[in-house]
This record gives C-alpha cells, sequence and structure tokens, in this order.
C-alpha cells in the first residue's frame, strides 16, 4: 500500500523532503563525464551512463536522510531511448537504496491508453503472453485535463500493485493560474478545487491503515494561500509539493500543505540539492557531499518552522 | 515551417487522413514475432524489433496514400527503453518515406521542463556542448492544464526548427467533459473555449503562406457539435482529429471540423487502420494490404461526406 509505505519512510526518516532527480548533462561533473566520453565518445550512450553515474552519487549521499526520490522524466527523454534506459537504472538503483521512486511524468491520455502508461509506470505490461514489470517506480504523476478516464487506469493500476498515483491540482509555475484558476460552478470556485474533489473521490477506495490515500494531488509550494483549501478537500490525499528552493516557495509557507498531524505532504527540491556544489562554491568533486549537506540544511529548515 | 509541410501533403495526397501508428504486441502477427522470438527469446527487445517490422509494413502500404502518421508514445514507452527505440526508429522510418510524424506524447511541464520535452520531441539537446536532433518528430501533441509557461518552450521550439504542436482543446474520450466543458467567465462558455483562446494566440507568429499556424488544435470526433465554434475561435489552428471509427466519430460528422477551403484539419484513424486485418477477416500474413485497404476505405468515406 503505497500511501502506507510512503509515510513509513517518512516518520522513519524524521522529514518529508523528496530529493529531485533532474539530471543536466551540462551540470554534471566534468570528472563524471569525462569516465564515459573516454570510452564512448560525446555519444548518447555516455550521456546515458554520466547520468546514471551521477545520480548514483546523489542517492548513495542521501538515501538515508530522505523518504523519497522524483526523477523527471523530461531530462531524461530528452536522450531518447538511451536517457529512459538511464531513467530506468535510476529508478532500480533508488529503490535498492531503500527509497521509494516517485516517477514524475505527467503523464495523461484517454482511457485505453492511459491504461499503457499505467502499464509503463506502475504495472505489467504484456510480454508475449508473459507479464513484466517496465519502470516499475512506486508512483507517478498525471495530469487530469482529460478527466476521469484518463486517471482511472493509473488508480486501478496502483490498486492492483500497490503503487500511488500523484494528480496535479495546483502546479507551481507562474502560468498555473491560467487554466487552474478559472472560476467555475456559478464563478463559486477556481477549477482547481474541482480536480480537488475528484482526487478525493478516485482515492476514497485507496486509503490505508495510515488514514491516507494512495491517489495524491500535485499542490505547489509557490501558492501557499491555497494550501489550506486544498487540505480541506483532500484530508486523505498526501501532496506532493515542487516549488521549493529555486521556484521561490519558502518553508514558513509550508504549514498549510500537511495536516494536524503533522504529515501528509512531501517536499521537493530539485536543482536546489544535486546542484548544491555550484551554490555552495565546493568543487565539482564534491557534488555528492554538497546535496547531502543540502538535504540536511532543508531538513533543518522545515523542522524550524514546524517547531515555530 | 510546418503548417506549410503539412498541408502541400494534404493537397498533394487528396486526403486529410493520417494513420496513427499505436502497436499492441498482441495483435501483431506472430508470424512477425516469431522471426525476433526465435532469435532474442520472450524479450523487451524482441517486442521492440517486432513493433518496428510491424510498423514498417504498414508504412509502406500505405505511405503513398496519406500525408501523415501519428505514433502514440504510450504503446512504445510501455515497453521501456526499448520501446521508445522502436518509437523513434518507427520515426526515422517514416520520415525516410515522405510522412509527416506527429508524435502523439501529450507530454507537459512547468517551463524548464517543458524545454526539456521540446529539445526532445522537437528541437535539440545539449550533447557535451555540441546539438543533436533527438526523436525530431515533426510535430508533438502537448496538455494546457500548465499554461501558458508550460506551452510556450514547444511553440518556441516550433518557430526555431519548422516543426509543430497540437494543444489538447477538446479530447475524444468519454471523460472530456469533466473538466473541459465546466462553464467559465461568469458561466458564458466552456473552459475548452478559453483554451481554444490560448491556442489561436500562441500560434499567431506562426503562421505560414498557407494561412495555417503551426500550432494547432487536438478536437476530438466525438465532439462534433462543439467544433464550429472552434473552428472559428481558431480559424488558422490545423485541428488534429482523433476518435474517428473505432471511438466511434463518423465521416458525416466531420464538416464543422474542416474551414470552407476544405482544409484545416488532418482526421486520425489508429485500431481501424493497423489492424484491419482482424475486421476484414483477413489471414494475419495481409495486415499490411488490409490496412492500405481501410485507408482507402476511409478516404472515399471521407470524400462522400464531402461531395455531399
Amino acid at each position: 500500500m503505497f500511501a502506507d509505505r510512503l509515510l513509513t519512510e517518512v516518520k522513519r526518516k524524521g522529514t518529508p523532503v523528496c530529493v529531485g532527480l533532474d539530471p543536466r548533462l551540462e551540470k554534471i561533473p566534468q570528472f563524471i563525464k569525462g569516465k564515459f566520453t573516454a570510452e564512448m565518445g560525446y555519444t548518447l550512450e555516455a550521456a546515458a551512463q554520466a547520468i546514471l553515474d551521477f545520480n548514483k552519487g546523489i542517492i548513495d549521499a542521501i538515501a538515508d536522510l530522505v523518504p523519497c526520490v522524483k526523477p523527471q522524466a523530461a531530462f531524461y527523454e530528452q536522450y531518447g531511448f538511451e536517457g529512459m534506459w538511464a531513467f530506468e537504472a535510476t529508478i532500480d538503483y533508488a529503490k535498492t537504496k531503500g527509497l521509494i521512486v516517485i516517477a514524475d511524468a505527467k503523464r495523461n491520455d484517454i482511457g485505453s491508453t492511459a491504461e499503457a502508461y499505467a502499464n509503463a509506470y506502475l504495472g505489467q505490461v504484456d510480454l508475449f503472453g508473459g507479464k513484466y514489470f517496465t519502470i516499475d517506480a512506486d508512483a507517478v504523476t498525471i495530469t487530469p485535463y482529460l478527466g476521469a478516464d484518463g486517471v482511472l487506469p493509473f488508480v486501478q493500476a496502483a490498486e492492483e500493485f500497490g503503487k500511488g498515483v500523484f494528480v496535479l491540482v495546483k502546479t507551481s509555475n507562474p502560468s498555473a493560474p491560467d487554466l487552474q484558476d478559472r472560476l467555475v460552478d456559478g464563478e463559486r470556485r477556481p477549477l482547481h478545487e474541482i480536480v480537488a474533489q475528484f482526487v478525493d473521490s478516485w482515492g476514497a477506495d485507496l486509503v490505508g491503515v495510515s488514514g491516507y490515500s494512495s491517489v495524491g494531488a500535485v499542490v505547489g509550494a509557490t501558492y501557499p494561500q491555497e494550501a489550506g483549501r486544498l487540505r480541506e478537500l483532500m484530508p486523505q490525499s498526501i501532496f506532493l509539493v515542487p516549488g521549493y528552493g529555486a521556484q521561490g516557495g519558502k518553508a514558513s509557507d509550508l504549514k498549510a500543505y500537511f495536516n494536524a498531524d503533522g504529515l501528509g505532504a512531501v517536499v521537493n527540491n530539485s536543482r536546489g540539492i544535486i546542484y548544491a556544489y555550484e551554490e555552495l562554491d565546493l568543487p565539482e568533486a564534491a557534488y555528492a557531499e554538497a546535496a547531502r549537506e543540502a538535504v540536511l540544511g532543508m531538513i533543518a529548515d522545515l523542522r524550524s518552522v514546524e517547531a515555530s
């Protein structure tokens, strides 16, 4: 049961921090890239190997500190199928280190096609009559614009395989209001509240002993004024909260994203952790230690607000 | 310029039919699968090779008849990175046969991440300081829930590389109304009309000599009552129309999707063409001829309505 597994890890590690694994080749230390280009040239294969090697360094440095990681599919897919090899290998590696893996893919399609994505990310695909787990992440992010029948195949796969789903409700980007804040229902509420109600109902059958559902919601750290209302509308959903750090979300704004039990959200940081060596002005060779340092700083930052 | 290229091919081939390449391993003829499983076993690699081989047969059979094909990413991604290899190889092959390729990926994310997807599908990725076209499709479908900053990186890549974008406006699935038909603006119009207005403005700078823009819209064949209004709101956008055939869309409903010039839309059919051998009760070995037969039938079906 995904929600229970995730919250057990949040409690065990004592923090809701999630580390985003968004590799950008141009920011991967030269000593890593050189290892592979020397052998393979300036190829996609070398890029994929460098990405995996970089991620392993980050994962080794932070696995004892945080409950989960969130690889962002776009940064792998841009290197084509070789990049997707690194995506899958990163997910496998993180799982062997005891981390829960949320694949940030924001997939979506009509029912029969959504089923293929759900098979890919959470479930099993038919392989010549046999069954095969392909990407096999613990959870995946999805987009709700197509409505229920584009979402339910993911919810069904989550139920069948003990996995989770995070539905975009209110995203962290500046243009999020373009559609998400349009007033509906006789001008009474914004569209994202409709999505929140759907999320609450889609997740009703997937509530674990923790009291939380395996159908969660993406609610950006940059819109704290809406978090309280969304918390009310989705009391049993775990919020995946992007936007802390580089995008401007602050720890002092995060209280409303959690329930009174201090649970109910995981807070992601990507750039602020995996490229912390740049900000801390450390040599590239110290990138993993710098990531660990940044995680410890973020854990303390979130705790200071909790305690206040 | 994507819109001009596409419309030139529509006119040259004399039809707006688009063939969807949505491979399902369980429906690929045994004589194809056997070629690869004999050598590679029941592996993802054999699956990927069988998918590519199947697609090549379809492409060879229909390339002289239609302007474009639309591979659906989900059906490849479910076979992992090996599946994505088949996706890329299918796109490459279709292009060598003179077909325009619309990658149906429905990607979306916040600005900086949307840029990575735009690089992957339309543009170039940074590869150790050099530039590399990864998937290099002619166009990609995208989802608008994140608003302008999740869309504009795709529009910019389309402009820079002569590619196209199709934004989901009104999808073909039964749950499309869940969000897309919510009334906004003081109950005056459905949300999908807001998206339509955005699409019209996003595409304003990408209008070619044809008078059409390289920023198009996905408008499902199953909602003909809304097509006319959407045509008015997006006079310069090319509509990518899914839902004909298996999903219930009929040729007689399609008139409103086109402008008075008889242009402005491409109509997709996936299952009804690539698995036509099943419906026509032909042996598996005739799957490619059956697909050609089905395309000819669909071309005639669309023409009969045009003429009426």
